[in-house]
């Protein structure tokens, strides 16, 4: 098995960047790739701009091992993705017939104008990704896997590709909550992190309820090292006077 | 006034990219900037490593007008940010008294220790961002604002720094949102953009109710041009013989 598989996904749109949208996307891409063993090592979320999304999709393709598009393949006018990811790979655009054939499954032939049509085109030797919901699919063309926008459909396109990729070591985690402050924390976490330099420590304060909290994040791949760090970490919550606020 | 002034934001951390935070900084700030008449150009979103924080912290400032980071400025080991962007723009780092008056402040002497005391370490030269929360204060050195990365926190931060933004001209938007789908508009909303070529026209398909809906939506620094491009949208949704959900 290979060690480690990364990813670098790319928000497309100008809605994002207004503020208008609030993406999740990223979220719900990012937690089912680390299920896969792929680990995300970078998002960037970029304009409709043509020479922006050629740029950003080939540094990603040439620097990652698969990289997930969302956003830009619809009908309208500024919707320009799927014409960008042929350019920036070097295919030939062009109407794709399995592509319209599952457009003609969807819409009456009088519904099915041209505009719907150019959903159809992809680059020339893409494979196809069915969207059950609203049938103009995605598509994947070397390690790039281009998604709709819209939260449910880039999720339905995801579950009818995830079976194309594959993993690598799948990282586990374990958190561990408490109440104590970062400041009180810190230095006993560094030491723990010193103890267990294999293992990535990450600590998340949060608010609620009025009060600061912290989220102390252990991940490895080894269930047996994760649990024996983990029991490390809750010695030295107790050590330090410390309630667990809940540990998963 | 200048005529465009624009924004890269950088989130920073392990945690958005795992799927274990939804990130939700980008969007408050993407929204708050553009009321300033600030456009995000661009946002990255990056793990805590050293070299990759550098590196995005360097095309940012170079490439923008302003740099906003999230997360990273705790007192843990992970926290890495703020020593980072001291290397980037080439500051020394060191220990800022105000920021300890800031948390002297706070924590009584016995818990005020070394770990807290990290969260004062800034650039040489950096300019306080006040904290009313945590009173660990953010900072600004040249173009690059350092924030939490706790949404609470970064908004509290964002307000105590605004007035020191200059904004550009303010982009303006109105929003027709109709039940017609997205591939009935697309050719009148391209023949709309051809008529109305200064006003940046974006259509997004949304899912609700078990119904897909668009909105388009149209942005232009000028009320009265944008007022105009409305009126033709509606009068194009109507004669489509579609309704409209909403405008706003």
């Amino acid at each position: 098995m290979v060690d480690k598989v990364t990813a670098c996904i790319v928000i497309i749109g100008n809605e994002i960047l207004s503020g208008r949208t609030q993406d999740s996307n990223l979220n719900f891409l990012a937690t089912e790739l680390n299920k896969l063993g792929i680990q995300v090592g970078e998002a960037r979320v970029i304009p409709d701009i043509e020479t922006v999304i050629i740029d950003t999709i080939n540094y990603a393709r040439n620097t990652y091992d698969y990289v997930f598009t969302t956003g830009g393949i619809g009908p309208t006018h500024d919707d320009i993705t799927s014409a960008c990811v042929a350019k920036a790979l070097g295919y030939d655009f062009a109407r794709n017939p399995e592509a319209v054939a599952m457009l003609e499954s969807h819409y009456k032939p009088e519904d099915l104008n041209e505009a719907r049509l150019r959903m159809a085109d992809t680059p020339v030797g893409a494979i196809l990704i069915e969207n059950p919901i609203s049938k103009a699919p995605g598509f994947q063309i070397e390690n790039v896997f281009v998604l709709a926008g819209v939260p449910r459909i880039a999720q339905a396109l995801f579950d009818n590709l995830k079976n194309r990729l594959t993993g690598g070591i799948t990282v586990l985690s374990k958190t561990v909550s408490t109440d104590l402050g970062e400041g009180i924390i810190a230095d006993p976490l560094a030491s723990l992190q010193e103890k267990f330099p294999h293992i990535d420590m990450g600590s998340y304060p949060y608010f609620k309820d009025g009060r600061l909290g912290v989220s102390m994040v252990l991940r490895h791949h080894d269930e047996t090292s994760l649990q024996e760090c983990e029991q490390a970490l809750k010695e030295m919550v107790e050590t330090l006077g410390g309630n667990i606020i809940f540990s998963l």
